[in-house]
């Protein structure tokens, strides 16, 4: 069933504000068998507290056993199925340096390389160039035309850049040119179809023009491009919940992926209690809040168990001046399980809370991994959380007769 | 997956009796934070000896957060998909008075309204003109003929009836009558697509000649037509199941739900102790039998917790007749939840109790919606209800080699 096809011809617009405060990659592991989760270890007595007048669940974003990216993971918390809705790898890297894709726009992800003399491939990232070296390089990429399209080059970190080529009759699907391998030069850009002829024509003439503006370059002397991707065609949240919707975030990722779905970036907050300032200042504007927090994700990607606990408890520290808020409808959860001890993403559902005084309570005291398995809403997929949460909210009429 | 598909290959035909027995509405929510709901305060000494024998679950019935009509949440109960098999409004309301589709039918539920001299309305529903003056009128109305096809109309309460046209190639894709406003004249029948046209032809001259007969009429000298729909095309219990399925209801639109998947309506009860007399005498000539209480649901609309928690009461008495017949499953579920707080059907999960010797027991000792969490069957979607209650009255062959 396309349940979002159901929710949006069920939608009601009514006076309710809905909050969903993201913890980036909130679900955690033990280290020790039998020890705690690092929400499990931390203190948080304010999300605790939100338990008792709450119900829990444990979500898949995308499918038990399948760990997501950031990409899928917000997608699936947003409502949309993270697999018809694939973001292109290209798209997402213009869409996390903050770049706006209209839809007339092809981004690709390149890299820096080092050419030898006879232009084969000597290094596939150029010496991991550093991004003070590197950044340079990509703004002067600017100079490089392609006929009849708009070209946007932004720097992104060490050998890493974007390209976007805006124009007519852009087609997303051309095959990557860097060939995995040195000792061989670049592949051309093809075309995968007919109407991503023009995007391989117009790569071909980019990357010559860049040939030349780097052809005096000790070691980004020469680039690959790939993933080329068109902006993902998506229904945004007014048209698809009834939603005027606001994004907090300090990291451009996050600001990307909620523009992508119709959210309006508001604010220029730098930490937490700035993003929270931000809410309130703009409480009487929006039905429904994305409040993005990132540290939890970036500590577990770190491995430190404890710097995650930390930053949890952090985490928890700010809920009361949500709570005073009044939201209608608070969910906290995360896009997805990024335990320190195996310092990445994981495919671990992730537990989640959502309060609202339409909920069946379901006797739970605390908010974890462990006590979210028994929660009231079950173990469900991560799309079916903005549903919930409009529900909670009395934001559908009922299904039929 | 299609389940009911599934099923449909792997069906048994035995000697086994299922009762299904609904109280409609039947998951509620606290009135107070931390309070019982309606299930959880009502002493059922009852449907708790069941607990201790059955398994629990918490239901779904169209999916999370989505608010089942009767029509969606009973098909779900019956393993129809609810999204698949939407009834239209006017076949619906055709059947909730009792009125039996057929395949060449088409249903439209109307309301009288009140036009000026102008032929604008000046009142959408006629003053809501109390039944006792409508019903004539909507008889007067079967008078009102349309050439080649056969014109029922049946009386609804207050300002609404039901009109059915029966005959060959009538599409059921007509646009509302209803302009939703005064001051402006009824909308003329337009059809939605080519299969239709003809519907939209008799409609038109159905209006026309009612238009006639009421035209003497203070109040009700006008008519709209809403909710065009033909009957939908469904496979019986019979050829789907291979069960010769009874229902036993008081009220009209439940069995005429159940007539559209086949099952024969039997007995006149008026009353939840009449429809038990109408089970145990039936016992011998079926193998499935659906009983619907009503009362649940009434209550919970009312917003009346105390009198809910009194018809739950009710309810669980009957319970030793079903069980001294001996049924191979007892089910005991409701079609949505209807929780005397919010006065309306709601998307909480329903909980329901499987009742057979061959089922696992998880350990519970009461039915409510707070045990159901915990119960063996999960969180789970409504159209499975029917394969457990066929495979635990092992109706059902193993699936592959």
């Amino acid at each position: 069933m396309d349940i979002q096809a159901l929710v949006r011809k069920l939608k009601i617009r009514n006076e309710s504000k809905i909050v969903m405060l993201i913890a980036d990659g909130l679900g955690g592991l033990p280290v020790e068998p039998g020890g705690p989760t690092e929400l499990e270890a931390a203190k948080t007595p304010n999300l605790d507290a939100l338990a008792k007048r709450g119900i829990q669940g444990s979500m898949n974003m995308v499918a038990p056993g399948i760990t997501p990216g950031s990409g899928p993971g917000h997608l699936s918390l947003f409502g949309y199925d993270p697999v018809k809705h694939l973001i292109g790898r290209g798209a997402l890297e213009a869409t996390g340096v903050g770049f706006k894709l209209g839809p007339k726009d092809v981004a690709s992800r390149c890299n820096f390389c080092t050419l030898d003399a006879k232009g084969n491939i000597a290094d596939r990232r150029a010496g991991r160039i550093p991004t003070e070296e590197s950044a340079p390089l990509a703004v002067k990429l600017r100079a490089a035309k392609a006929p009849g399209v708009e070209v946007f080059v932004e720097p992104v970190k060490e050998h890493r850049f974007v390209v976007i080529f805006r124009g007519d009759g852009l087609g997303g699907n051309v095959a990557d040119t860097d060939p995995q391998q040195t000792g061989v030069p670049p592949l051309a850009p093809v075309a995968n179809d007919q109407a991503s002829k023009r995007t391989a024509e117009v790569a071909k003439q980019f990357i010559a023009e860049a040939r030349k503006l780097l052809a005096d370059q000790p070691k980004a002397n020469g680039l690959t491009m790939r993933g080329f991707s068109a902006a993902p065609s998506i229904d945004g949240y007014d048209e698809v919940y009834g939603l005027k919707a606001a994004a907090i975030a300090v990291y451009p990722m996050y600001k990307g992926l909620a523009q992508l779905v119709g959210m309006e970036v508001i604010g220029q907050p730098a930490t937490l209690d700035e993003e929270i300032d931000v809410l309130e200042s703009a409480w009487a504007d929006h039905d429904f809040f994305f409040v993005h927090f990132k540290y939890t994700d970036s500590r577990g990607e770190d491995g430190n168990f404890a710097e995650k606990v930390k930053v949890i408890e952090q985490f928890d520290s700010i809920v009361p001046r949500i709570v005073a808020l009044k939201p209608s409808v608070l969910v906290v959860t995360g896009d997805h399980s990024t335990p320190a001890r195996l310092a990445s993403h994981s495919w671990h559902p992730v537990p989640v809370l959502l309060v609202a005084d339409t909920c069946r309570p379901d006797g739970l005291t605390a908010f974890n991994e462990r006590e979210a398995l028994r929660g009231g809403l079950g173990h469900f997929p991560g799309v079916y959380l903005m549903p919930l949460a409009l529900a909670h909210a009395e934001r559908l009429a009922k299904f039929g007769a």
